[in-house]
């Protein structure tokens, strides 16, 4: 019996069910798909060790000292005009700095979610979102997803059942399903979010990782800013570790986010800042990305090979344009949590896609990273997976 | 009109007032008394530099890789042995690290606080608490204070009357009062706490900033852990910019915190934390700490001796034994809101005292911080200050 007495929003709340697995597959004998962490060896250690060490010495005490809860003025003009690039127009006063994309979807459900109001989500979703929101007391309305993104009809008889009160979209490279969503679809996304007066949420943690296939413009760039939020981060681009990722919203959006952040933890990372800001503007993240994007698509390139070779005709998958997933279907009657244990005999791990299932389902789906193991690894890793599929049909 | 509908919550949340007259205190030529912010010329930034390095160096691809929600465990590990050293006995696993206390006091509000729950505050009480709290819908009961800490009569019957679900106190050199509560009425609201069953959160960003008087063991020390949830930071003794701060609980609520953290921005920043570790372990906390004392008892002389000197006999003030802020009072038929506005044509900038008050009041009261300006600036701006008190009377 617990001795203290919690809010009852925590009734909501449950460990990452991949924190968790993340664990397990800590065993060094295990070749594990399941996590969702860049290649560590391809971490620009060094020349982040320059901007760091320029962020100390040229900035000095200012490096350590509280700063601004919006984000460092300097870092945010870089970014205006990185993104810029890609079509993505806004003013410095639009932005925010975040630890992560997963502190954005936190504090945009402490700004927009009251209990019970409902998230139209794509199903599947990523788990993060849910587990920020849950923390909220959302629910969800999940929309259904084809190979060209969320699928219009699905959504809008949802959306007139349900009312939403936002969208979450992950429209490129989605995690976890690999999908990027066609022009035309988010067009037409666009105009039924209007047509709802729907915010729509849009997190792009991937979108610089493309190794194949036409960019597509960002759903923010589309709509040219009206009633988006943009979520990127320098997690996949750079380094998770050190928790910096951004938001682009109308200013007053902006505004009351900001007064979430200043709540929720005062500012973002001083130092990190400026490192970053150093490491951006002296050129290194734009040299950094193709590097990334290459031994990316050499692993994914390698993993659909093998699960050619190694699967067994009955599991589908959709191959992805760039982002670090293959998302799986095994045959109706599998069920991929059940077969995770044989999976982990075989020492091999992935994620149970029911996970990324908000109102239920998905036990015939499974997500495989291909950026967190060498080649080699993949290789037998797919495997052994087929050979725990083949053995299970 | 807004184009957004945003959640109730946010009706609750406001710009935090002294971020904002941080905005108008930026001016060179204003002296202020205002910010809560350490000396930055006191920064060790040379160790720290080569305590980045050393993690960079020798941790290599995982200072940059995500980790563990928890925190970094051989930094759990020092944090711990080094808090047995003033009597606060705790295992890694009831220590979680955060973005400095701002965070713990947000997740800390999640974790406890239903709308319209109460928490029970001193009357003055840390602002960044109440915004905290805020967001979760709370409302406060306040009990008064006097030189040796919160009145144990007034909070019981105000205990009794409005039913606190968690109490927020600041024991050691209180911002913004500077007061230290004795060892006698901690055991005394410790016993207090028990018998109404009130979880106790204890901030302690200042304790080891003692310049003068004897040490008091924290309230966690005294009721070896029971019920107290201990939040400390490396903000006021190592940088507030690299945003790291510690929970100590039990075990039970440490669990609720991590779910909460995981949600909220998944970890702490790898790199700082094996930045901090390495500068903790290679002796730099315990050489700089006496470092800063030393400066801030010299500047806390400094401004009571100018007050002494400058400020009509009707102005009172509780001497600090350490901490960052001397507390004022003015005579009742003075509102320091409206005399703010003369202090900044006198080119001298404070906290109007009625900020800290969750329930209103304190009009009458102001905040001076000590640690930001030179002994040069604190002569000078309490001179100014006196003028404007002098001339009000």
């Amino acid at each position: 019996m617990s001795r203290f007495i919690f809010a009852k929003r925590m009734d909501r709340m449950q460990r990452s069910t991949i924190r968790e697995i993340l664990k397990i597959t800590k065993r060094p004998d295990i070749i594990s798909f399941a996590g969702g962490l860049p290649a560590p060896e391809l971490f620009p250690l060094k020349a982040f060790k320059a901007s760091i060490q320029k962020a100390l010495t040229q900035d000095g005490p200012a490096s350590l000292q509280y700063d601004v809860t919006e984000g460092y003025p300097p870092l945010k003009e870089f970014l205006c005009r990185w993104l810029k690039r890609s079509g993505i127009v806004c003013k410095p006063e639009q932005m925010m700095l975040t630890n992560g994309s997963q502190q954005a979807l936190d504090l945009i459900g402490k700004v927009f979610l009251n209990p019970n109001d409902r998230v139209l989500v794509e199903n599947p979703t990523y788990l993060g979102a849910i587990q920020s929101f849950n923390a909220y007391q959302a629910r969800y309305t999940s929309a259904a997803m084809d190979q060209a993104g969320i699928i219009l009809e699905d959504a809008e008889k949802k959306i007139t059942r349900d009312h939403p009160v936002i969208a979450y979209l992950v429209p490129t490279f989605q995690n976890p399903s690999g999908v990027t969503m066609t022009l035309e679809r988010r067009k037409a996304f666009l105009v039924l979010a209007s047509k709802y007066h729907l915010p729509v949420v849009e997190d792009d943690p991937y979108g610089y990782l493309r190794f194949s296939g036409r960019v597509q413009p960002s759903l923010y760039s589309v709509a040219k800013g009206k009633g988006v939020i943009y979520l990127s981060t320098f997690s996949k681009i750079l380094s998770p570790g050190i928790r910096l990722g951004f938001v682009v919203a109308p200013q007053e959006i902006i505004n009351e986010l900001v007064l979430a952040k200043q709540a929720a933890d005062l500012q973002p990372n001083s130092l990190i800042q400026r490192a970053v800001f150093h490491y951006c503007s002296d050129g290194h993240l734009d040299r950094h990305i193709p590097t990334i994007t290459h031994s990316y698509k050499m692993r994914a390139h390698v993993m659909l090979e093998a699960m050619r070779r190694y699967f067994p005709s009955e599991v589908q998958w959709i191959p992805p344009e760039g982002g670090m997933f293959v998302w799986c279907t095994v045959p109706k009657h599998l069920s991929t949590s059940a077969l995770f244990k044989k999976a982990i005999t075989q020492k091999v791990a992935y994620v149970t896609g029911s996970v990324f299932h908000a109102n239920g389902g998905g036990d015939d789906t499974l997500r495989l990273n291909f950026t967190n193991s060498t080649p080699t690894q993949i290789d037998e890793g797919i495997k052994r997976l087929g050979k725990v599929f083949s053995e299970a049909l």
